[in-house]
């Protein structure tokens, strides 16, 4: 085994403490990458407040990152040591099912093994996240990250940035389209983003009016604030897309009826039970769909995209040290619009 | 007024009772229908159903007719007397907002007048429906009834027909299309006609297999048990298009999860609040729709598509006098597949 260095919670609580981890021995396919920034997604606060006790198995998050190639296996012919590299939320899939074989391994039909908490398909062992100096991956889940994109700024992508960039696309939005994004969070930021370059017409939707200036730093043409609901009315069937990125529970009621008729809202940001009022999909034809993570090609194709566009998140870059602050904070909903931690202090003593 | 009869719920109870009717003196723009045939929708129960006392409006249902016209108001250019025509379930809209302006005028703003229990946008009386000998009704929302088709036979599909034509048409339906269809009431087995006729590849999913023989019938290419758990897994994300008609309270994930990737399941059988899975529509894109209805130019190609392919309801045709008897074995889905009233009767005595 090799050893590295990460941040682990372990036994009861959230808490990351610094720790030595264990990765595999390189397998043929497999690279090395030296973790440069990882992403604190809400993913991770969530997997990290799932933990009920002493039983839970340790766990480091992170699944969005950046990073140099250090090693390749013998059968890695794409990179090559010394290169810039991101992974996201998959690391593996079966490679035969038919969504594996359309590129959408994110549907695979033996379910994609996930960065962290997930289960090597082939020694069994629980995957360990990027909040850690190194990271041994199949070479079918790493990325080029093409030249020009800030390491920090882009490893938010991988996971926020496609989760939010497959809907655009697989919704067709492009020059013209009236989009709307509600909830300006880390998926919110990037959507709006996303389809201001993809020549989108871009309406934040907020719960209240001190994001405006932020939405139009942002490209976005205008804010409709969701608690004024003269303005919520006026809106009515006006967007051909509605990403929506609130996290937590809310009533889809308002959100669909300001979706133009045979319209889509795309819920990204919750993905438990909700409740729907058929009527509001009736009046108007209109569609509720979701979207979560992506498949290779499209994520390779999404940072292409982000080069060409220059499009990266909006960063807080932290020593990763500082990673319970940034989780706490997150929690809070106190960042704008993605912690970003930086590793190379895990290299220090 | 004019006067007519018809089949009118009044005080407490179902129950309709031949009885005398009023209707308005022909307005420049309306037209006077003889009703000759009349179908017994859903609605129509689930309206007598909801009746709680004695305070309640008397009740004449009926939503989707064909008949004759006897007589025009002086605008009136498209239609003359004698003319075969149809009628469905809106008859007038306020024409000028969005929706009426783009043909979908059941989507009307100001929403449409329903044929039964609707209030005149003019003189603000209460609509009485089709369950009658004439109906009164402006020439916008009379439909030409194509040569060719069964008058009486062609009565469901004005609200049965263009409720399940709308969504197979949105969603783009052809030839190769994979389309399923859940539950084959009236609904349903207008759904497999039409899918049939457009050349969509046709399944029915039924919860019993004994309506392999109906389903086959009917020109679909196969029957999926939604009772049998392996073969609905090994129908997962089979289909680009599921058209639920089923019209009690379901669970919509089965459903979901055979619909194809980026494909759609519209729900168009039951039309109050679902509890859906994020899950089922993330793992694959999917979209959940629902439709009701139509605006008046689909209804008209409807009609023509009709003819031109030799679609009508299979129907059991019973005197209007029998028309309780037909309300009680719908109650009970005792009907292949739906009936229709034959108004002829009420001409006597």
């Amino acid at each position: 085994m090799r050893t590295t260095v990460g941040w682990r919670a372990e036994g009861p609580g959230t808490t990351l403490r610094r720790t030595p981890l264990e990765r595999r021995e390189l397998r043929p396919d497999d690279i090395a990458v030296q973790v440069d920034f990882c992403g604190v997604c809400h993913t991770d606060l969530h997997a990290l407040t799932a933990r009920t006790g002493a039983q839970d198995a340790p766990l480091v998050p992170g699944h969005e990152f950046t990073g140099t190639v250090t090693e390749v296996g013998p059968e890695v012919t794409r990179f090559a040591v010394g290169d810039p590299v991101a992974v996201g939320n998959i690391v593996d899939s079966c490679g035969v099912c038919v969504m594996c074989e359309a590129g959408q391994e994110n549907f695979c039909r033996e379910f994609p093994t996930l960065t962290y908490s997930g289960t090597d398909r082939h020694d069994g062992s629980t995957t360990l996240g990027g909040y850690s100096r190194e990271y041994v991956v199949r070479d079918r889940f790493v990325y080029a990250l093409p030249a020009g994109l800030d390491p920090a700024a882009a490893a938010p992508l991988l996971c926020a940035g496609i989760t939010v960039w497959e809907p655009l696309r697989a919704l067709g939005v492009g020059p013209g389209t009236r989009v709307a994004v509600a909830g300006l969070g880390g998926l919110g930021h990037l959507a709006v983003k996303f389809a201001v370059a993809l020549g989108a017409r871009t309406t934040v939707i907020s719960r209240t009016a001190d994001k405006a200036d932020d939405a139009r730093k942002l490209g976005a043409d205008d804010l409709l604030v969701s608690t004024d609901e003269a303005r919520m009315a006026e809106a009515r069937d006006r967007f051909d897309v509605v990403i929506d990125t609130i996290s937590a529970v809310h009533d889809l009621g308002p959100y669909l009826r300001v979706v133009a008729m045979d319209g889509t809202l795309s819920q990204v940001g919750y993905l438990g039970p909700v409740a729907v009022e058929t009527m509001d999909l009736l009046a108007g034809r209109k569609k509720l769909t979701s979207a979560g993570s992506g498949g290779t090609p499209a994520t390779a194709a999404m940072l292409e995209f982000c080069a060409e566009h220059g499009v990266t998140a909006d960063i807080e870059l932290l020593p990763s040290a500082r990673v319970n602050d940034a989780l706490d904070r997150l929690g809070r909903n106190d960042v704008r619009y993605r912690f970003v931690l930086d590793m190379s202090d895990l290299s220090a003593g």
